[in-house]
């Protein structure tokens, strides 16, 4: 009876269902499939610093190339290291696969509930439960193969997410006969799984209608979108023909459409963007979760003159949503796209020539870059950003950290020609940008991929700048110095009356001088202290083939807007404006004529001097 | 009516019950606390790179001082960054109060379960339910204070361990009245809880008797009596005059007692120690869990001619302990100590001179380092830790991460006059050593605090160097280079025939050149490559005034012993020697004398001459 050692098995089954790339660090408890993975001459192992990084990483990997990527941690403090990179992954809808070696089974068998489960184990599952589709932790080898297959399966199926398989040392070592192996698993991977269909014909049917009794219909495109390739979706957007926004995380889903794309909505989203989404008639969500900063705080204030269709895959998604949101399509929104598509294609004489006049005119009037967004003294990061992206070819891929290279970055860049801009959007830990490039970079090592962080965040992966060097990963990292976390001194501007506490060197909080410490890692480095530098700078930090940064030192003050604040009326009272009235706050005549529908009582009582004055940048 | 914000209330709440520094990072969820509690006069805050490290500097603070430091995080990856030092302190007993920012409660009324809460909140409760002594979520401001009280209550009572209480945003921010607060919090603090007692007095009177008949006590002393000052428990240990061993947690709780102490025991103990633990007729064992490593994994052929209690404060850890474990004694180890000592000075005529005579034999004849702990090519981490420790003054504490820094740090350090040595014991995280460090100096600053790593898993937590410099904390930061995580390559020896992945340059770990990296954060630098020169480079370390790195090269194939590993018999079998039997093997008659019970059959069975040779190091 030929035999096969568990671990091995599932090093070829993860190969065999397409698996490239392990991101991993090895102990006691995963040292047999460590030994099976690095092995297997199909799969690359890449050792990281930390297992949030590695979480991260397949992450990035997955939003490069929609490939998933594995993770094989240790038990106790690898699988607990792990949990940010998971609740990332979650929270964005990101299927990764992630392998934990645990204790012994024995160890398990009393079922006693001491603090540790044998010398360092931890109890995954309940850790776990409720930040990730599937956790298990398996108790005989027979149930390896089998959890890994389920895993891999609902990870990548309906809404996705990360699953874990935690998978005892023993069980690791334990050999199987081969042809049970492979019965089990094809039995497994065969079973037939409910999984969401599109649109139910009804529903079908009332978009369609709605579609054909609108002047200004509107589509907000989502990650849920990603599934599909990136040039099948942008054929069904354009044959369409309608306007559409995309949500942060869809931003890079492909390539905008000229005279279709509106850009994007919400609390810092651009005033085209949220001018065209108040101005909508009819509002189409496909595959997004309309989280807060998306939609705002006031639900029924959005869109306010538009019926509005909800399409996501997620039940609990939908059923968030209040009252503002009637017709609610619980379906898959590749399909459902394709479903409108189809329908739409089938139906003559749909024109909203006026609509796209208006959004062409309404993007002319309202630039990315507005002369805010200058400074003679410091560079700015948005103008920055704006040349950034000019200079940088279609094969650029810009992974952003939080703070300032998050909101600045998804404000300006608009991904082109095949250029690529994500983050870790929905939790938004710092630290991420750094080893989701990585994973961008292991998914197509082809693209020049720029990491874009700030001085505060890049230390929560601080360790993973080796990796970049000796993995010889040409990446480009730019560095916001705007000494500490500037996002959280804007939050103290407006609650605690702009007092200081961990936010700058003077309060505590203290980064290092970054340009001694990445030139020890092996970096060149570059710094850009004035904005008239920036052409001749970026175009060298560009041009580099090897592993540079460039440390831009932009005001420690410096305002992240356009933003949804709190602001102040004529008679000093504090009121928030609707969503299309951000701060800065444009002149009232101009917004009126950028609206199709009435000015919102709160902006005509808004003392606009003032505000514009103060600037003002509540969070 | 007067009022007072919240988030001051708790500042000035921390500060009452004797908190004097909080380990935090701020963000937009924890803004509120963290202005109030860096405004605090009588509260320290110190910002750090990394949650994980706050929580690990909190641990390290109370096992330097046996005094609680609070840590503040925010919503979001600010309390899933802080998993693994909650763990940490979950498994050492170690009380630490985390207070995280959550989001606003209003998120919370719907009772929707979206994969976030809000923007970036998480499932607090949900994630730390199994790992916390308590952990809630507020929804009141009324609540605040009381949740806090009990929850340092709780911290400390019993079996100790972290704490979390959950605050959103809005009612950090909510107002109380000054009265309600006073009366609702001394309500809370003078309620009456359970808390343990002593021995019952049947159970008193079985280990006095057992004492009183016994000819080879032995005490076995765990962390569970660090609640009792030092000096206390040396005086109460001096004047039952027992031999007593420590866990490896414990080693620090007072200077060892010469001719009581009989060192550690266990699969990486002394030789001394688990010779007499062997031969002792009555084991007591107080506040200890009996980890696997500390107990062995036979429980049957524990100190085998012996009668053991096990006096525990935990009902799950005694209920963990199989048959062999029959007197087990629900109670608190610090009261339990005072009533045993307190019996026993009432009895005339314990005797113990011979077995007193035999520990000092055996310690004599059996020294923590050995012949095998030198090198002629490298510097051995044994021989070094040994001559670090005898030049170290009285004022040294010593914090060790993982791998060879804790196995030859526990393994031969035995601190004296005052040293301290600990780290994370139960968890074992890699990257603690620094951040626990960072801890303990901030518990008492006069100290000198030496920090023992390697160099794969300083990587963990490498943001925090800054911090060391960016503070102005004189540290000793030793590191031994053994390319990589040398633990892991004795278990590839052992499990997978030697094969290396991901534990050496070789096979894709690569650690960083650490002398212009620690240069580059601002460290004097030394290095050590041979054995002859450390007693010149141990002093500069040690004189130095300024944070100093210490870089010691050892063989990258180093062997951790003495240690028990799995022998071959003279017939070529693998069989698993006693506790006492620790490789590599002793002469069989020289372990013969040292016994005082029969050798052990697989002692006599094991092949001494190949096993040595071998130097098997089977983890």
């Amino acid at each position: 009876m030929a035999e096969v050692k568990v671990a091995e098995s599932v090093a070829d089954f993860l190969a065999q269902q397409g698996i490239r790339h392990v991101f991993g660090i090895i102990g006691s408890a995963n040292a047999h499939l460590f030994d099976a993975v690095y092995q297997h001459r199909d799969l690359e192992l890449v050792c990281l610093h930390h297992e949030q990084a590695c979480v991260m990483a397949a992450h990035g990997y997955y939003m490069q190339s929609g490939r998933m990527a594995a993770v094989l941690v240790t038990a106790g403090a690898g699988i607990t290291n792990a949990l940010t990179g998971v609740v990332g992954s979650w929270a964005d809808s990101v299927p990764v696969l992630i392998l934990s070696g645990q204790e012994a089974t024995k160890q398990f068998k009393s079922n006693n509930l001491a603090r540790m489960i044998g010398i360092q184990g931890v109890y995954v599952e309940s850790i776990y439960e409720t930040c990730t589709k599937s956790v298990v932790t398996c108790h005989d080898p027979e149930q390896v193969l089998q959890e890994l297959a389920k895993a891999l399966y609902v990870a990548k199926t309906d809404r996705q997410g990360p699953c874990i398989v935690d998978i005892p040392i023993d069980l690791q070592a334990a050999r199987l006969d081969v042809d049970f192996t492979k019965h089990a698993l094809t039995a497994s991977l065969n079973a037939t799984h409910h999984q969401l269909s599109g649109l139910a014909s009804e529903d079908l049917k009332q978009v369609v209608d709605a579609l054909q009794g609108s002047q200004a219909p509107l589509l907000w495109l989502g990650n849920g979108l990603r599934r599909l390739p990136s040039d099948e979706l942008q054929r069904l957007v354009k044959g369409l023909g309608l306007p559409y926004l995309t949500s942060w995380t869809a931003t890079d889903l492909f390539s905008p459409i000229e005279g279709l794309y509106a850009g994007h909505a919400g609390t810092y989203g651009g005033r085209a963007g949220n001018v065209l989404l108040q101005s909508c008639d009819l509002l189409i969500t496909l595959g997004t979760r309309l989280a807060i900063p998306q939609k705002g705080y006031v639900d029924d204030e959005l869109a306010r003159r538009a019926e509005i269709f909800v399409v996501d895959c997620d039940p609990v998604e939908l059923d968030k949503l209040a009252s503002r949101f009637t017709n609610k399509c619980l379906a898959d929104a590749p399909t459902a796209l394709t479903q409108i598509y189809e329908s739409v294609q089938a139906i003559a004489g749909l024109d909203f020539a006026p609509w796209l006049e208006h959004l062409r005119r309404v993007r002319q009037e309202m630039p990315l870059v507005e002369a805010c967004h200058h400074n003679a003294a410091w560079v700015d990061s948005y103008s920055f950003m704006a040349e950034l992206g000019h200079a940088a070819g279609s094969d650029a891929t810009f992974v952003t950290d939080m703070g300032t290279a998050l909101i600045s970055g998804f404000q300006v860049l608009e991904p082109s020609d095949g250029q690529r801009l994500f983050t870790s959007q929905g939790l938004g830990e710092m630290g991420y940008g750094l080893p989701g490039a990585i994973g961008a970079w292991f998914a197509d090592p082809t693209r020049q991929v720029i990491c874009l962080n700030c001085d505060g965040g890049l230390m929560m992966n601080l360790q993973d700048l080796h990796s970049v060097i000796s993995q010889s990963i040409p990446l480009k990292i730019v560095i916001f110095n705007n000494d500490g976390y500037l996002m959280i001194k804007h939050t103290q501007n407006a609650i605690v009356a702009g007092r200081r506490a961990g936010t700058d060197v003077a309060s505590g909080l203290s980064c290092p001088d970054y340009k001694p410490l990445v030139k020890a890692f092996g970096f060149r480095y570059l710094s850009l202290r004035k904005e008239d530098d920036s052409e001749a700078v970026i175009r060298e930090f560009l041009d580099s083939d090897d592993p540079i940064f460039l440390e831009v030192y932009m005001a420690p003050d410096q305002l992240l807007v356009p933003k949804l604040s709190v602001s102040i009326t004529a008679e000093g009272k504090l009121v928030s404006p609707p969503l299309e009235d951000l701060s800065p706050l444009m002149p009232l005549d101009a917004l009126e004529k950028s609206l199709l529908v009435p000015l919102h009582p709160n902006s005509i009582s808004l003392n606009r001097v003032v505000a514009e004055a103060k600037g003002d940048a509540i969070y």
